[in-house]
C-alpha cells in the first residue's frame, strides 16, 4: 500500500501577478517534491496583498499535508510573509538570532550597520523551525498550520537552491517519511541530445510496462532532451534491480544519442572528456559566430584545452584567418562539405591542434536555395586521423539552428577525442 | 472612479505540477491582461485531473470576473479541458465545423486523413464563441461560466501568442470596456543597459510622485532592465500628456544607460544602427570566448556588418592571431588596459574593419589576484579616432560575467559608430 502525499506550492508577489517576471521558483519546488515522492496538487500565485495570502494559505493547508511557500520574505512593507503567518498561527513575529549574527557579521564586511529595516529580513514567526539560508540573509522557516506543515523560502531562486542543499531537501524526506509507507525511490535521468522527444518517446515504447512501480518522464531542454525513469517500491533492492534492468534496455535503444546521465549537460560532459584525454582544441565558425566557443569557454578549466577559434563570417575572412582556398570557396560555396572540411583542416594546422572543428551553413531567415535551404548546415572536425564531416538539415528559426549547429560541433569535437566515440 | 476588473490565470497539465516544465504562459497572459486594464489577483496550476479541473475553475470563477484557462486541449485522451467546462456549462462538446476544415486542409497536404482522436482536438463545448488559432490546430474557446466569461487556450506558448494577435487581444479589450469605466492607458517600456535594478529605482525616485494615473515598474532582464511606465486616466490626451512628462524626467535620470524603448533589445537596437552607418566590425575575444560575435551574429542580416573574430583564449594565439607583442603580454599581463587596447588596434588592422573590439578579462571561478580579482574585464574599441578603453569589475558568478562583458563590448561598439553615442 502507498500513501499519496500531496503538496501546494504557493507563491507571493505583485510581480507574478502583473506577469514580469516568469515563476521558475514554482517548477524548481515541484521536481524536488517529486523526487522525494510527494506530488503537487496545486500551485497558487497571489499578490502582496494580505487577505489574498491568508486566503491562499488557508485553503492550501484545508487541501495539501504539505505547503511551500515563496516570496515576500525580504526587507521591505511589501513583504508580508511573516506577519501573515504570525497571525494565522497565533504568534508573534520574533528575530532569529542566528540569522540576525549572520547579518551583522556580513554587514560588518562592509562596514556597513544593520538598520530596523534590515532586521525585518530577519524575523521568523516565534515558534519556527528555521533552516539555514547559505545563499541569502532571510531565513527559512518552518510553522504548523492546522496540523499542516508550512515551509516559507524567499523568492530568489539562488537562495531556494542554497536552502534546499543546505538541508530542507533532507526535511522534506523527513517529512514524507513521517506520513508512513514511503517506498524507496531508485531514479536516474538520462541526457539525450541529436533526437526530438517525439523520436525518443518512440524509441522507448513499451519498455516499462513490464515492470511494476515504474514511470518514465521526458522534458526538452532545448536542445537536449532529458529522460527520467522512477522505480518505487516498498524494498530499496528490488527497486534498484529494477531501475537497473531498464537502464540496459533504455541504452540499447538510445545508443549514441544518449550522451550522460545526471545533472551534467553536454558542454560538462565533453570539458570532462577533452580534460581528461589532454587534447588540444580550435573552432572554426561560421554561421555560429561564436556560439561553440562561448559554449566551450563556458566551462570553468577551458583553457587547459580549448587555444581559440577563428570567427569567420565574411568569406574573405575564411580565406585570410584559415587559409582556405578561395577557388575551393567559388566551386563550391561556403556552405558545403569541401568548404567545412578544408575549413577544420585548416584550422587544426593553423591553430596547432588535436582536434579543430568547423561549421559553415544558413542560419536563415535569408540565404537559403532549393539546393541548401535554411537550417542546412555542414559540420566537420579534423583530427591527426583525418577528416569526418556531416551535414545536418535543421528545423525552425535562427536561434535553433545556430544553437543545434554548435551543440552538434560540441557533440562531433567530443567523439573525435581518441578512445571517445 | 476606476473599475477594477480582476482576473484568474489557470493553467493545467500534470507536467507543470511535477515540475517538468516553467509555466511560462502564465507570465505572459498576466502582462497581457495587465496591459488592459484588467488585473491578475489569482494563478492557479492543477493537474490532468477532472475533480481539481472542477475545483479550480469554480472557484476561479466565484473569485474573478474573468478566467483565462491554459492547457489541455491537446488530442489525448489527457486533455480534459472540453469535457470539462462543457460538463461545468452544461452543453455537449461539439465539433467546430472551422477548425475541423481547417485541420482537414492542412492534413490533406501532407496526405494524411482526419481520425477520430484528431478530431478530439477541435471540440468546443456547444455555444462556445471560437478564436481563430492561426498557430495550431485546437481552437481557443470562450464559454460563460455563472455569467463570468472563461477563455479556455491551448498549452503550446506559440499557439497563444497567435492566438492572442488573431484577436483575443482585441476580445480581452472588449471585455475590459463592457465592465465600464475603462481608463485610456499611455504606457512605454524603457530599456536600460548598464546599470542595476537598485541603482535605477534610485535614479527614478520621486519621478511620478506628483503624477496622477502614473505607475513605474521594473523588471530585470538579465543583463538589463525594463523599466515599464503606464499612466491611466480617462482622457486619453491626459494620459499621453503625463506619460510625455514622464519620459523628459527618465530620460534626463538614466542619461546614456537608457539605449531603447519598446520591444527590441541591446542586440537589435545595435544591429540598426550598424546597419544605418554602414560601418564594418570585427571581434576579438578572450573571457568572453566567442559570446560577443555570436550575440551579433545572433541577428539576422548581420553579415552586412559583421566580417569575423578572433577567439584568442590562449595567449599565444593573442600573438598569433592578432599579432600583439608578447612582450606587452609578459609586461602588463592578458588582463590590463595596454594589452586589451593592442588587441582592438591589431584586429581593427587585420580585419580591416572600421570597428574592432576586444574583451580580456577574468571570468573566474579561478584566476583571481588581489589586484585583479575575478570579474576584472577590459574592453576597448578601436575605430578611425583611436582608441577607447574600460576597465569593468562584474559581480557574479563565471556566466554572469561573461554575459555582462560581451553586452558591454557590444555597448561600447554601438557607441563607437561615427554620430552614436
Amino acid at each position: 500500500m502507498v500513501t499519496i502525499v500531496l503538496a501546494e506550492i504557493v507563491t507571493i508577489g505583485d510581480e507574478l501577478t502583473r506577469g514580469e517576471i516568469v515563476d521558475t521558483n514554482s517548477a524548481y519546488l515541484a521536481g524536488q517534491l517529486w523526487d522525494r515522492d510527494i506530488t503537487v496538487r496545486w500551485m497558487t500565485s497571489c499578490r502582496d496583498d494580505v487577505d489574498d495570502m491568508r486566503a491562499a494559505l488557508t485553503a492550501a493547508t484545508a487541501r495539501a499535508d504539505l505547503v511551500i511557500c515563496s516570496g515576500g520574505l525580504g526587507p521591505t512593507e511589501d513583504d508580508l510573509t511573516v506577519d501573515v503567518l504570525a497571525g494565522l498561527v497565533g504568534v508573534e513575529p520574533v528575530i532569529d538570532e542566528v540569522a540576525r549574527d549572520r547579518m551583522a557579521a556580513r554587514f560588518a564586511l562592509g562596514g556597513i550597520a544593520v538598520t530596523p529595516i534590515q532586521l525585518r529580513q530577519v524575523r521568523v514567526p516565534s515558534g519556527s523551525r528555521v533552516h539555514i539560508n547559505n545563499g541569502g540573509l532571510a531565513p527559512c522557516f518552518e510553522v504548523a498550520l492546522g496540523g499542516v506543515p508550512v515551509i516559507c523560502l524567499p523568492g530568489v531562486p539562488r537562495e531556494i537552491f542554497a536552502i534546499m542543499d543546505g538541508g530542507l531537501g533532507a526535511r522534506l524526506g523527513e517529512l514524507r517519511l513521517a506520513r508512513g509507507n514511503a517506498p524507496a525511490i531508485a531514479r536516474r535521468i538520462y541526457r539525450v541530445f541529436g533526437r526530438g522527444e517525439s523520436q525518443i518517446s518512440q524509441a522507448c515504447r513499451g519498455l516499462i510496462d513490464d515492470i511494476t512501480g515504474a514511470s518514465i518522464h521526458y522534458q526538452v531542454k532545448f536542445p537536449e532532451t532529458l529522460v527520467k525513469i522512477v522505480v518505487k517500491d516498498a524494498d530499496r533492492a528490488i527497486a534498484d534491480e529494477r531501475l537497473a534492468t531498464i537502464d540496459v534496455g533504455l541504452r540499447a535503444r538510445l545508443g549514441e544519442h544518449l550522451y550522460g546521465t545526471g545533472e551534467d549537460a553536454l558542454p560538462q560532459v565533453a570539458a570532462r572528456r577533452f580534460a581528461a584525454a589532454g587534447v588540444t582544441l580550435a573552432t572554426a565558425e561560421s554561421c555560429t559566430g561564436g556560439l561553440l566557443g562561448s559554449l566551450i569557454t563556458a566551462v570553468a578549466g577551458s583553457s587547459r584545452y580549448y587555444r581559440g577559434g577563428a570567427i569567420v563570417y565574411a568569406n574573405e575572412e575564411k580565406v585570410r584567418q584559415l587559409g582556405i582556398d578561395p577557388e575551393l570557396l567559388t566551386a563550391f560555396g561556403a556552405v558545403s562539405e569541401e568548404t567545412a572540411r578544408a575549413m577544420a583542416s585548416c584550422a587544426r594546422e593553423r591553430f596547432g591542434v588535436d582536434l579543430a572543428v568547423a561549421i559553415t551553413g544558413i542560419a536563415g531567415p535569408d540565404g537559403g536555395t532549393p539546393d541548401k535551404p535554411v537550417g542546412t548546415v555542414w559540420l566537420a572536425v579534423a583530427s591527426a586521423d583525418g577528416v569526418t564531416s556531416k551535414r545536418i538539415n535543421f528545423p525552425g528559426a535562427r536561434d535553433m539552428v545556430r544553437t543545434l549547429a554548435a551543440w552538434w560541433g560540441l557533440r562531433m569535437l567530443m567523439d573525435g577525442v581518441p578512445g571517445g566515440a
